[in-house]
This record gives C-alpha cells, structure tokens and sequence, in this order.
C-alpha cells in the first residue's frame, strides 16, 4: 500500500475587498476538475467554536479591546480549525483551501495593532508547530479601492471600521511578506473579475506542475 | 506629594465547591473596614468581552474542544481582564481580590487537560509580564465533597461535567503549588462555613500586618 500523499495548504490574502471570497470557489472547481480532493474554510472560523469566536471578534462593541486580547483570540480560532479540522484534512490527501490565515495575524494583529512579529511569531509555532501554507496567493490592490468594493456589502464589523492608515499599514506588510516568503504569489487585484480569475488559474496551474 | 502605593492583588483557587465565592465578599467587607479600596472580580470574565469568552468556555457542546484552544481563550479573556482592570485598578492602590487566576491555568489545563508547564509559563508572561498575585487562598478540601456542595447548583458546565479523576489532578496541582509558590496560603475547606470564614480572615490580618 503506498503512502497516502499529504494535500496542499493554499491561503487568501489580501487587504478588505480583493477578492479572496470571490475566487476561492473558483479555484476549488478547477482543482476537482483535476481530480483532487478539495475543502475550503476561512478564519477566523471554520468550525462552530471557531466561528463564536469570530463573532465575538468582528463585533462592534464599546469597550475597547485590548491588542493582546485580540490577538489571543484569533489564535484560539486557529487553534480549533487548525488541529481539528485543517490538520487532518492536509493529512489525508485534501486540498485545503483556507480564506486568510497567519499571514493575515502578521498584517492585522502585527502591522495593523502594533503587536510584535516575535510575539507572532511565539504563538504561530505554539498553535501550528513547522506547517505553513503551500502557497498563498496575494491579492494587492489600492486600498480605497478594496475598500470601496468592501463597503458595498452592508454595516461594518470591527475592523471595516478602521480609517484608511490601518489598511495602508495592512497593505504595505503583506507586500513584504511577498518578498521574504518563497510561498507567496502576487495577484493585481485590481484587474477586471475575467483578468484576476484567469491569474489565479495560471499560478495555480504552475504550482500543480512543480 | 506621595507616590500613590501600590494595591494588593489577591486570588481565590481550589477545586469546585472549595468556597472561593462565598468567601470573597466577606474578605471585601473585611477589608474595606480597615479602609481599604477594595474590588471583587472573577476569572475567566471580568469584563464584558471577557464574560462573552466565559460564556463560551464554559458551555458544553458537541464539537471535542482542542486543549490549545482552550488555553487560548482563557488567556484572551485574561488579557483583557488584567489590561483594562486589574492593572489599572492596582495602580490606583485599590485592592483586587479575584475568584480564579492563572493558578487555575496551571491546575485546570495544565494538570487537568495535560498541557505542559512551559507553554502556559510562556503565556503568562506575555500576558502579565512579571505581575503575580501578592496572595493566594488555595481553599483545599476532598474532591468528591466539593464535586457534592458544587453540584447542588443546577445545570453542569463543561468542566462541571468532567470525572473525579481530573479534579483529583487538579487539587494535587494546586497543592504543589502551595508548596513551591511563596504567596500561597493552605485553607482548610472542608470545615465549617465559620470555621474557613474565621481562618482566612486570620491569613488577611497577617497578611495586612507584614
Ligand atoms: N476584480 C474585481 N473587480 C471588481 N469587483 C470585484 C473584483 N473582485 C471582487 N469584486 C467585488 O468586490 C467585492 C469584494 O470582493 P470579495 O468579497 O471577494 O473580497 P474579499 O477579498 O473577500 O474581501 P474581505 O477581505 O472584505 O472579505 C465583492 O462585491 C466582489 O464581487
Ligand atoms: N465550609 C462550607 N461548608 C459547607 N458548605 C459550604 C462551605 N463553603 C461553601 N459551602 C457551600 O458550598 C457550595 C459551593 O461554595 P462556593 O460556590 O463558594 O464554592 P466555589 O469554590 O466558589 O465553587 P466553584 O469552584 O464551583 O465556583 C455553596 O452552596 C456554598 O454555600
Ligand atoms: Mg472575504
Ligand atoms: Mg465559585
């Protein structure tokens, strides 16, 4: 009996309005239709815990939270989706699929609310050990734009209600995780719906051939 | 004028049933009648986030909840709590008195869950830097008579539900503790109500004269 492959860790990211939830789906499609096995998930979230979690997070609310508080949260979320539900999908083959991840913590958490890359760093190993995403496709865009597409879709959570300079910070880290991070590809998400799908489609057609 | 001293932090640990709340009232009214700014809190909770995380640890629930996600949420709501509370409300020279604190991490998912003693060290001092309480009543009495007076209450929580062995680790812990920690003070709980209320009004007084 061979050794059952283990199934890729792809992540979405992006600043408010790239396209991360947009082209998920589409590239789940294309997978199947190359005969994989293929999930997608999001965080915060992905299992029940998780998403209460998320709620708790992404709601307004009048006391101000504190930076570590946050911070922990996100990573019981990930903790939960991460060893109960991730983890054993990779490991039995399935293509994960997974609407940001820790690079979003670094961007968020880190650049975002001024938390250390050490402290992201000390929590990123405590919660996932070595596993990090196969590959993560960027989607950068201006953010007045993304946030222009955002802002389309109705009232505002916690953190769509952050002016312009958190996102700008957001934006600037992801591009240089791009640069440090061989497992980063860059997608012009400012491009129309048909030009952004088929970029996708062509990374991920170069990273099945690898 | 004076620099403004410091107020004492002091916990309340010990197994379900111990008497942590019937007793931490009457340390307050203690307390304040030798003129001492005194506030009661508890953990996790606190706060009104801190609460909501409570309120999500605490419930029972289908989905097997994985034991770094529990430590981390029990951090978040302590994050939260110790940052926009406790802290502030020591360094005004009020009193804090709190039923449950890290302690209780050590005990709880450290012996009760099997999460080692350097992953929950490490959280603590991110989240508290070097802040310890100045004082802590371990009220230690038989497990299966604390499960006896705590389960008169209703309705079981998650960790209400679990079998006498896991408390049976946690009160051991809790009693290395008192061993190894000096600003542990041993109640002996399985007394009369009178009885503990006498003793650690005892432990308060010379706690105040040193
Ligand atoms: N290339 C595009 N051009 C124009 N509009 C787009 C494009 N891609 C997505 N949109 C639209 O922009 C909005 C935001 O897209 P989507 O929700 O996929 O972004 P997202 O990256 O998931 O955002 P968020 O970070 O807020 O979840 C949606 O209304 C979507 O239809
Ligand atoms: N010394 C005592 N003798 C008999 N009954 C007691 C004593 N102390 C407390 N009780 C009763 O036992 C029950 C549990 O006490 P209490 O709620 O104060 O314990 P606790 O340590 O806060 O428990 P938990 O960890 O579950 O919050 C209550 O009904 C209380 O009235
Ligand atoms: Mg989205
Ligand atoms: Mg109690």
């Amino acid at each position: 009996m061979s050794k059952q492959v283990p199934g890729k860790f792809v992540t979405f990211e992006g600043v408010e309005g790239g396209g991360k939830s947009s082209n998920i789906a589409a590239v789940k499609t294309f997978l199947e239709a190359q005969g994989k096995q293929v999930v997608t998930t999001r965080e915060p979230g992905g299992t029940p815990l998780a998403e209460e979690i998320r709620t708790t997070l992404l709601r307004p609310r009048d006391e101000p939270v504190d930076e570590m508080a946050e911070l922990l949260l996100v990573f019981a979320a990930r903790a939960q989706h991460f060893n109960t539900f991730i983890k054993p999908a990779l490991a039995k083959g399935t293509w994960v699929l997974c609407d940001r991840f820790t690079d979003a913590t670094y961007a968020y958490q880190g650049a975002g609310r001024g938390l250390s890359v050490d402290t992201i760093a000390t929590l990123e190993t405590l919660v996932q050990g070595d596993v990090r995403p196969d590959l993560t496709l960027l989607f950068d865009l201006d953010v007045g734009l993304g946030l222009e597409r955002a802002r389309g879709r109705g009232a505002l959570d916690r953190f769509e209600q952050q002016e312009q300079v958190f996102f700008e910070r957001i934006r600037t880290l992801y591009l240089q995780r791009a640069h440090t991070e061989s497992y980063y590809r860059l997608v012009d998400a400012s491009a129309s719906i048909e030009t952004v799908r088929a970029d996708v489609q062509t990374i991920i057609t170069q990273f099945l051939s690898c």
